[in-house]
């Protein structure tokens, strides 16, 4: 693996390989969600301009090229994965209270609470409806057991807010069914409809799996240390809302019982001045060092995962975004 | 048909006819919803506390037995109807910011926006995962359609809020997709599964539509003259939440030129003075009687759709629920 490749030439490596499938892809994702409604119309609009990697769409294209090779079925399942991740990230963004995704304002800041809720909603119901195009339920049955796992990673998330005791097993488990679970079915997805065999299905799953958990942790670190106009959303909200990431797990069960005191009133009672003293701890001590080294571990499993695969470009790039995950910046 | 029938004779009758399958379906409900999760359980406990009337369930289950007879594939597509039903519930009490729901707290109440907007999409998810479990995919196909047609009527509805030139055709449209479309779906589900020929099928979705309807017209006005007492929900809502319903579109369409002035005032800044005063002006111009008199039309309609069916106690509690929603006060 390169550990070196850039963000462009990734993206043009990918282009080369699945640009037309991704463009299919995108065409379905257009064509579902045509509303009689100009108002539906116009809010779908926006939401489509938050259209950034595509990281789902991504994964399971290459996962079905590096299983054999993809078919139309996978261009409506891929539309399917980031529908649903669509809809997450608009009801994200109002449980956020968010107010810029992808250098945008959010559905909630642009129009209201109402319509974001609805909006997803309305992502959700064609995700499934899409899904039901195909023939075999198989995928219908795949995607809601997925989907119900990703809500109840949320709902736990929601649960265990300002909980200063959250281990690392819980917030393993937390980002397991609310990101990383998205991007396992991606990957299954690929490979089943590229009849790969079973022991292959369930390596790829593995490599969706740990790249999703390494994606989550840097994800949320980007939230800590990254800079708003280069992801383009709004950052700090794991803190305003009180939600423990990876880093702030490690700093309060590293700490001395002083420390730990002073930390969780911190975090009790969120302002400016106690979001910049966790900023600073978080930076002295090795917690943000040690959130990055857990991301790479797991991009190495999720790597290790790809090795029984035939060589082919597909699984290069699967090895390339492993490396990319951890390094990237928005 | 019986224009006397009581809420409590109808529960017994349709008790006596469907109430195993309704219980084997509470049972597919339940056992969908299991959670790993303390906290993901106790927010379902609570939300199975808003079983109420069971409409659609019952509708389904009813079109399946006066199509020919119910099958086990109907007490999960009745568990389907019912929980894609709550999730609206759980998210409609979000955009209206209710406190109750069948005489019990709402989940936003409860606990927050947040669980509610995700408790909700748990239950599309499961709904969808539910419906996928059967063999074929042409449940899901219908039950995906319907979501979509839902989710579009909310949110023109939203679109259209404070909008005094909301004409009676819009707000049939609005309700037709919003109330009406799972109500369809309910019929047809019943029907389809009951191997009911095409004619059929069609009439049983038409009774269906009509009947939704006529109980959404009947809704909007119990949340003027309703007691919350008996609904045993926040009332008042749509006009605080500037949702015109068909009294008040009748109202302002035959107001005179200084009255409509008035009105539309009331209507564009809420209190409780102006809510008030909307209220004397319905109370007092004959725009109660005229939405009432057009969801007995619209009963009258649903009604004559089972003219072909075969004569069956299905038949017979189909018939008086369409004169039931008309009366209700609950």
């Amino acid at each position: 693996m390169s550990g070196n490749v850039t963000r462009t030439e990734l993206r043009d490596r990918i282009d080369d390989l699945i640009g037309y499938e991704l463009e299919q892809s995108d065409r379905v994702f257009d064509a579902e969600l045509e509303s009689w409604h100009p108002y539906v119309t116009d809010v779908i609009a926006h939401v489509t301009r938050f259209r950034g990697k595509r990281l789902r769409p991504i994964l399971l294209l290459l996962s079905a090229k590096a299983c054999g090779g993809s078919r139309p079925d996978h261009h409506v399942l891929a539309a399917v994965v980031e529908m649903i991740h669509t809809a997450t990230l608009v009801h994200d963004d109002v449980l956020d209270e968010s107010e810029t995704r992808r250098h945008v304002a959010t559905v909630n800041s642009r129009w209201n609470t109402e319509t974001s809720v609805l909006c997803g909603d309305y992502l959700f119901t064609h995700a499934f409806h899409l899904a039901a195009s195909l023939e075999s339920t198989l995928a219908c049955r795949m995607i809601g057991r997925a989907t119900n796992l990703v809500c109840e990673g949320e709902l736990c998330q929601v649960h265990e807010r300002a909980n200063c005791d959250l281990s690392e097993e819980q917030y393993f488990r937390i980002i397991d069914g609310k990101t990383a679970e998205l991007c396992a079915l991606s990957c299954v997805l690929g490979a089943h409809g590229a009849d790969a065999d079973l022991a292959s299905t369930e390596r790829m799953e593995q490599y969706g799996r740990s790249l999703g958990m390494a994606f989550q942790i840097a994800d949320d670190l980007l939230d800590i240390v990254g800079s708003e106009q280069t992801t383009g959303k709004s950052l700090g909200t794991d803190y305003r809302k009180q939600k423990l990431t990876l880093p702030v797990i490690r700093l309060l069960s590293t700490a001395d019982a002083t420390s730990a005191v002073e930390l969780r009133d911190c975090l009790a009672h969120p302002s400016a001045d106690h979001h910049a003293e966790i900023n600073r701890r978080l930076h002295d001590s090795h917690s943000l060092e040690y959130a990055r080294a857990k991301a790479n571990e797991f991009a190495v499993d999720a790597r290790d995962q790809l090795s029984g695969l035939p060589e082919s470009e597909a699984r290069r790039i699967l090895t390339d975004i492993t490396d990319f995950v951890c390094r990237r910046s928005f």
